[in-house]
């Protein structure tokens, strides 16, 4: 190929550039400089004001002849290294047969891998897009949401979008993700009438009432599971009452719960059910939620079966098809198109010393080839 | 009387002396000066040290050739005026029929009033003993507690001791406290397993079992109340967990709880009730507890009967024996001899503008000066 790219060398290259959330202009012109002699057409923009943004984000697109459009999306920010590493955290080396580097894995090293695939995918083939966002792990407010609207407004519509998030578990190929669960965070805050603890008729309680609240909601099982999730989750993440006076009935009391949620309930009705306990117990409560994303499910189909095909090709593994763990930057694109996950192995990821099997940069390189190939079939 | 006392003046001078809990030197003075002439042998000692002290403290004795030793308890510090005063805290001033002042009814007026009671009191009728501390608003650690040692170790012992405290509601009499509910603080610690909310079965949320052990103490019934005591009741006062993060299953959950509790139960009884609900939830829950003072009831009897007897006397009020409340001195004099709380009216205590209608001054110096008497037939 006139246009053969290394992943390794473009992997080292990318982290190489410290680019801790939000990510800047230089790691974005190291891909820039990358992706433009393949043919792409990249354009750049910042979005977004303080306190979440502003957000650097990057689309590019190499037209092709063939009807399909296939969509890689991922992101060039990484997490703060963190104290201990064995080397520099943004010098990337190759120690034994592992590259180390912060990003090597979440998720420079996928993106490295998917560029080389494209540079060895015949352009004529079809038409692929880079979404690659410079805020994956910060508030994400004005990442990946602004480029679907940059999408929108440029008319670039993928029929079928590959997230290069390290999915992988024990082995590269082992597990690919077809959804996420939601997640909300809600607040409960309960009123009451401050006053002595010796003269309890003249007080308003507010902890009793919000004991009642919790024990009512500890008692909730939102669901079973499904065939493609795990059963939904309500954790208690905080209580805040914060009376320092051992004689003081205090006069609120205020607890955080997070929902991690399958594709039985929506994050609004999880608010509204809550809501409802809370005001059985307490009309005077306050409930108020914060949805970080809904539950979405790319149920089995082409773009798992032409992922899973690509991977067995190369590995030899079935891959589990998962819904289990996190939120990603999926929850927005799958309002799209059909949205599967897959990656290098996460065990490294927002650790000390994260670091790739180099063997693993070339296989997946190989994958994400085969994986355009059967796309554009 | 040669040495007779103004109860409004010694109340004026007692208050231009500033305070503020642990009180100091100088109203001590004021006090050795007005009991000194009346043939008062006056002792004064510092004792304890930081943070709960040094704290000084005042025992005075006159010995009578009566058989009964009559005790006068109270304390000389104040609580901090606090903002908004119509005029100085500090500086005593009678406007209308009322003196102004901090520690006008919380008690330097009662100490006069007793002071000038002792005065025209026949010191052969009977040996007094004025039990004064610096520090009853504070800690009191070493305040009342130290007199009754150094009480002991002169072989100085009471019969019958009257606390000076502003008992009275409405009307200056209506009302003597024969006894104190007990306080105790107890703190509930329940350790966990940190984690993130998207994998719960890594961790181990301690809120739930929190949640749980505070429903079941919130359904127990301590007693029904007594003849003489109010039911025992438990108030949460402090939930802390400290999780600001809304992903992060926390590592442990705090909660703490004040009982006031009347003379059916004992403190270390009701926190091993605490630890045994604890426990039943999370066999790993640390309680500890903190006793303030037990439950006391000095049963309605000569002490209670000649006191309601003064004040009739003087007020053709028949006063209510209570036990409501918060925590007094009393609850260590107790172990001493039967003791009664009554003063001047506690509208006004610890609050801004504390008052003492001049009229209550000169009543309640008629009353103590009737109860001495009658202690003394």
């Amino acid at each position: 190929m006139a246009h053969g790219i290394d992943p390794l060398d473009l992997a080292k290259a990318l982290i190489a550039v410290p680019s801790v959330t939000p990510a800047t202009g230089a790691v974005f012109d190291v891909l820039e400089s990358a992706l433009t002699p393949l043919g792409f057409t990249v354009e750049r923009f910042i979005d977004g004001i303080e306190p979440d943004g502003p957000v650097e984000n990057l689309l590019a697109v190499r037209p092709g002849k063939g009807p399909v459009h296939f969509g890689f999306a991922g992101h060039v920010d990484v997490v703060p290294p963190g104290v201990g590493w064995s080397g520099d955290a943004f010098v990337p080396e190759v120690r034994g047969e592992s590259l180390y580097g912060r990003g090597a894995v979440d998720m420079k090293g996928a993106i490295a891998a998917f560029v080389a695939a494209a540079a060895v995918t015949p352009p004529e083939a079809g038409t692929i897009s880079l979404i690659i966002t410079g805020d994956e792990e910060g508030p994400a407010a004005f990442g990946t949401r602004a480029l679907i609207e940059h999408m929108d407004a440029r008319g670039v519509r993928p029929d079928m979008i590959l997230v290069g998030e390290p999915t992988s578990a024990q082995r590269l190929g082992d597990t690919v993700k077809i959804g996420r669960r939601g997640s909300v965070n809600i607040w409960i805050d309960v009123p009451g009438t401050q006053g002595h603890v010796a003269y309890p008729h003249l007080a308003d309680n507010p902890i009793p009432k919000l004991v009642r609240i919790l024990a009512a909601i500890d008692t909730v099982t939102l669901d079973e599971g499904t065939e493609w999730f795990q059963p939904s989750n309500i954790e208690f993440t905080d209580i805040d009452v914060g009376n320092g006076a051992t004689n003081v009935i205090p006069a609120s009391a205020r607890a955080r719960l997070s929902i991690r949620f399958n594709d039985q309930h929506q994050g609004a009705e999880l608010i509204q059910m809550i809501e409802r306990i809370a005001h059985d117990v307490e009309p005077g409560a306050k409930v108020v939620g914060k949805i970080s994303g809904e539950a979405f499910l790319t149920p089995p189909g082409e773009l798992s079966s032409l992922i899973a095909e690509a991977i067995h090709a190369e590995t030899d593994l079935l891959p589990e098809l998962s819904t289990t763990g996190g939120t990603s930057d999926a929850r927005f694109l799958h309002a799209i198109c059909p949205v599967v996950e897959f990656g290098l192995t996460n065990a490294t990821m927002h650790k000390l010393d994260e670091a790739v099997a180099v063997e693993d940069l070339h296989q997946l390189t190989a994958i994400y080839h085969g994986i355009l190939m059967r796309a554009f079939l």
